[in-house]
């Protein structure tokens, strides 16, 4: 399982870095150069220093769509609130999270960091990492098995330096350290996670007694969600197929199988650009919002013979079967937006009688008998992870969470949070979107006091109920 | 606050009413006339049987719009699940719930009503409902308070008749009972309350210890929520603001304060018309969706001077201030589609340099000393209900979810409600949702065996968990 | 013919004069009435002067509205392009009108007008008119045939005053001179019409060499074409389907027959707010545009079953016939939104085993011997004249353009137009935009000198060909 | 001139044929190798046949978005209404003039192929055609100018070999006969020419009255216009924001300058992907349809401070100047989506105290001493051409527009085309339109006999008269 999700990241990321400078060439092992950088410090292991001023721009670009981080660092210029912080964090190691790292080291922290995936480091940005200082780094694209868990051991297992937060994606290194240094979580003050995975196993742990930290789940505020989904789909569904198969939107016929807020978010965008879609659902309340707002509701076999595109976001298993799949016609583009790689059995399309046909990177042209072509993306893995960008500006607004968590766990008064996971306050997921704000020179209302009063609110909020959504 | 939530109401009824025969020449109280239908029965008390036959029709044109509810009566052919049952209810009379009452009477129940507003009953459908003589209607349209009360009186005070299930909207008929007759509740397996305030009242006495009985809060459905504020007020914003002004909407700037439900359906609107919408925000996370979704988000000051059109959906008070309106520029037309008559300080304009002008009903002009003219809908109240209508299948969700909570609580083994305050089963919102589907031809997909187990659902639901929205 | 248009014009008028004064008791004959204002003048003829006030507040409220021709009144405060002018015009009476005449007054016109069409005279509007003194005016609701003539000959028989120019409405004024003072021509400077009618009139004298003065054609102006249709179209078919049926959009399935500006504008509209629209089409290229914009390209027969509202807008004839009808399901909507009243075959559902019920005004449900009701609006004539209302603001663009058209030809030095029909010329055309701009606080950007001579256009437009649409 | 117009051609070619195969190894000029194809023909010059196969899979690939040519092919079967033709011709060499030349030999003609631009041609395309027999090619890419005319040359020049018509995109070809061998004429029956340049240069010569043969200009096509302009780039902005910049739309602030149709289509999409978008004009007409369509019309200065994208689309030059660019703000994306390379005066950023740093293929970052970036897209040239794709199915109205216009010339009776430049016949229009219809699936109705005489209709068209658009 943990395989499959690693490919998915790293055809992600190696799509984003495609234009950055090639290292293919040095074919030695990061953990047997001599790592230094220009000061002289050497406690990091990287893949090439050399590439850390290339690094070093693309932080720069990044900082400009991550606001928010950056006006935390403003911010820090007064107070520290992670002065003392030894975070230890185990990531994808991109632009965007390097300016997590500096923020978190402007706030305070010193940080050691690893990669959670073997392939999703970019290099150049380790690189400038390692040069600037600020956070140690131990990782490299295309780490073994063996090099994953060596760089994890590099982080935590340090001579008198002693983490005290986790920051983790996907729990590796909460599992690491739970398995070799159970009793540094004696000064540790909390975890926090991002990943459903991760989530679920601290979930497990917290069941089973054995969670012995307060944790932090990131992965289900408001704004990460709503923005993940709903927003960040409505555009990386255009942009994913149009770098795929630069097929025309007007006028196809589109069928986009569950309207949840992933399904939302591609029915809107298509729709907006002249298709035609048909939605299908099992949940009859989303079902009626389907049709309230303007989608034909049907079943996958009403519609599988004429439609162009068929784009799944369910979530579930066999959405699109063999028979779906014999029956589309010549040319029909099948997509996968919703969950993992199981919605399309592409199982069932490696069978002598069809031939695959490679036509560009993350396109296939699965070939019938009779010479009908179905036209595979991404071989039904994630089309927005694989083919399309992720917004830096969604990616702000998970990492502005994760840094808001910290020092939320770091700084809580004793006894605020138990062993146990928690959500992140209503109030500090109003302030992640607060910091968001700037960037579209919105301007916020402010209660009056007679109107708080009226309302019954705080006039700093938090403004809803924890269940809104 | 009683009068003017009656005086609200009566205004939404007498608008969708305007069609009606007019039977205003008749000044004796029905009290004092002879009530007899034409099969000789008179437990009733209406204004004028003869026009049963134009109710009638009324009643049938409703009916087509209310699937769920003739789906319903199909399915009670054979089994009668409120066979016994003894429905004491309290709401609007009018075209849609008569539908309802015929519906519970279909499904084997006994049925005796009163109006939950002294002006909201159309006199045609009690009337049908008299003549029909599946329930027994106490009720007219302009009632005194005495009257109000001593219809509600006869529906439950009667010899030989005890109700054993309150159907109530707005807990006037729950109060009675428990301030005349509390050993009725004895009997009384449970009530379903719809509006805001009389849930209100049920959790009050519910924390109280003193709710003797189960009660089904129906308001805060799933299905009854997003419908009738996203989808519902999507369309009434535009036929409020064409039947009082004939405004333009193509090229108008308006400014909607309060990007909740109600205001993300009167953007949607408005932009989709070809309008320039800004929005007012206190939430940051609701700002950030109205960024996302396209609109500048400003101060309500930032924009006075420029806007053609005010609307206000906060559900706050005083969000448009006289310092506001002063700034406004001639003929900016100022409404209210949130919360009550709180949001719009309309008291502030009753002053003597103003002159008031009536110009249609529910459109005033406001002059300023310079000639300048504000257009006041509806005196700040609310816009659909005032001058718009309510679609009959919105109001056809929520009368299928009191049948269904009636069916339940009715129905339901010991033990299983206990004297406390329950939403509706998700599984029942989603059979709500899935009985208005055939309005749409929508098909739904099932779940396979293979995929529910993958999923961890029931094939049948629920599909989501509770607080899912 | 002409009854047919007389009674739509009617029918548009009746509605949006809904909230005006009856006047219905009042049985003499203007004719045989003493008509005098308060200032003794008595050289008009109307129904009832003491309705002054309240036309002139229905004047004030268009002008508002009508920003181009307010702008052109205060223009001539220096100079009166119309000094001299002896306009005689024959047009509705509305307020929207009212404001055109006294614009023209203000120019330096003097007035003289009847109503083209017996019903559509708004009498208050009338009685403001002629208590101003502004323009003479002859004309009422409900006038005879004889009464229609009579009124029109007051205007131009007259001693010692003699007409230069024409503005027309349907031909009717200008056959008038024509027929009885075709001497009057010598004196006249130009004709300019408004409707299809005139226009096609006018090109048939022309063509027959009979047209003796210029004539200016308004009705195919660029700007009165695009508004009048797709802008126009857009909002009053959503309005004219919410005030007759109070259907609600979301969902529903609707079949536009012709993709023409017109179906353009009901398209959009629709689909913007949730409907699921289809297209029928005979023109290839239509055709491929409403692909491209999103909607299905169908034959009426293929959907006819399944759709909720059917919409001709094709300016054919038997779009939609019996056949069609006889398939349409339960509850389906059918209205005209094209041309005349042809496109409905209205006349075969008048036959013995249909029963018609009238359920509101400009609403009937036709209903089958199996029960089945197609609910038809405004017996297939056009539904936004019937039962919505016309922006004053499209006005506003008709009346400007006919106030310059009239300077144009007055102004014109010899030879500029000779005995011909013209379209206005394309800088004009461009001059009606411009005065329109102010109203949505728009700002033109200004070619500057290297511009203008880069693309070889005068800095002062016209901008485009003249073909250009 | 010519040059820019190459270079932006060849950005085009070069960006969309990235995954082609690369042949830059092999330096050897075409003109000095042995060409001959697997059959022994040598009738041709191209790069390499050995890309033959590769290039045959391109052309299969577009055939099946080119749906018209290969119904035109189908129809072929029957008859050939090219037998006979000699068709010379100079377009770019890509899979989908490769499906229009392979088209044309079906349809009876001979033909002979050059590039009109030195950098255009797909070299696999090219040795696919070769190979394949159909058409004689001589190109590559990467010609020198002298390489240029020597293949149109070879074209021409044949033994026992003379065309009788011209298919021509730019003028070269038909230049270089009119001034090399002026006596081809005699037999050439006409020229077809797509360029804006080129079109431009046959009216040259037709008021000149050197033009000796009829020519079809296919630019001013109505499907063309429509095609090429509104629904490409609705599409076709968003691609190239995204491939060059990842920008994510949703909030951003965009100010798109011109509101024709290239205009028009850019307004669309942002709009719906929740950009807030403001427009320039100089037009009033254009300027009002801005206004109505829900945009705020501003002149450039009063946003440049705000806005995060600039866009032109106006066809003027020096649309955005330095003093604009002085005043962005930082990280403010600029591209040109309208003409040429003249709208963003780009030469004014060369200057010392600004640094350019070329950030990704097409994408500079500007930076000013201050640190504030400028992203200037493909340094002010078209964004659609260098930055994203154009669709085949676009093209395809192009190519079977030009397919139709071959016909038409050649069968076209003696007397009906003279020597001039003609518009395509409207009911050849109408034909391209619906040759596509079918890729939709979509249904055109039919008119009835009836119907055609009471439109006054011939019953398959032309359905407009010219000048509609």
């Amino acid at each position: 399982k943990k395989k499959k999700k690693s490919l998915e990241r790293s055809l992600r990321i190696s799509f984003t870095s495609a234009s950055y400078t090639d290292s293919s060439d040095d074919e030695t092992s990061p953990r047997d150069k001599q790592q230094k950088n220009s000061k002289g410090n050497g406690d990091f292991c990287i893949k090439n220093i050399k590439q850390a001023d290339f690094g070093r721009r693309e932080i720069e670009i990044a900082e400009q769509e991550m606001p928010a981080l950056m006006a935390l660092r403003k911010r820090a210029q007064g107070e520290k609130p992670l002065a003392g912080a030894k975070i230890v964090g185990c990531t994808h190691i991109t632009a965007q999270t390097a300016v997590l790292m500096e923020t978190l080291s402007a706030l305070g922290a010193q940080c050691r960091w690893a990669a959670c995936n073997i392939y999703s480091t970019q290099n150049e940005v380790a690189a400038a990492l390692a040069e600037g200082g600020e956070a140690h780094v131990f990782a490299w694209k295309g780490e073994s098995e063996d090099d994953f868990w060596w760089c994890i051991d590099r982080c935590v297992n340090v001579e008198g330096w002693q983490p005290n937060m986790i920051l983790d994606d996907g729990g590796d290194l909460t599992h690491w350290i739970y398995k070799k240094y159970p009793s540094m979580f004696k000064k540790i003050k909390g975890i926090v996670e991002e990943s459903v995975t991760g989530v679920h196993r601290l979930y497990q742990l917290s069941k089973a007694g054995k969670l012995c930290v307060p944790a932090m789940n990131v992965n289900d505020s408001v704004t990460k969600q709503k923005f993940d989904n709903l927003y960040c789909c409505r555009e990386s569904i255009l942009d994913g197929l149009k770098r795929t198969t630069d097929v025309m939107f007007g006028g196809k016929q589109v069928v986009v199988c569950g309207y949840g807020e992933v399904g939302k978010g591609c029915c809107a965008a298509l729709k907006a650009m002249g298709s035609i879609v048909y939605v299908t659902e099992i949940d009859p309340i989303c079902a009626l919002q389907a049709c309230m707002d303007g989608f034909r509701l049907v079943k996958l076999t009403e519609v599988i013979r004429q439609v162009d595109i068929v784009i799944t976001c369910t979530g579930n298993k066999n959405v699109v079967v063999r028979e779906n799949l014999d029956r589309m016609k010549n040319g029909c583009i099948v997509c996968n937006m919703g969950h993992s790689n199981t919605e399309i059995d592409v199982a069932s399309l490696r069978t002598p009688e069809l031939t695959w046909e490679r036509v560009r990177s993350q396109v296939d042209h699965v070939i019938w008998p009779d010479g009908k072509r179905i036209v595979l993306l991404a071989e039904g893995r994630l089309l927005n992870l694989s083919c399309s960008t992720v917004p830096t500006f969604v990616l702000s607004i998970t990492a502005t969470t994760q840094a808001l968590a910290l020092i939320e766990l770091y700084n809580a008064p004793e006894g605020r949070y138990k062993q146990d996971v928690y959500l992140l306050p209503k109030k500090m997921d109003e302030y992640v979107a607060s910091l968001h704000l700037p960037t579209f020179d919105a301007h916020l209302t402010e209660l009056s006091d007679e109107q708080a009063k009226y309302l019954g609110l705080n006039k700093n909020g938090p403004f809803k109920p924890n269940y809104y959504r």
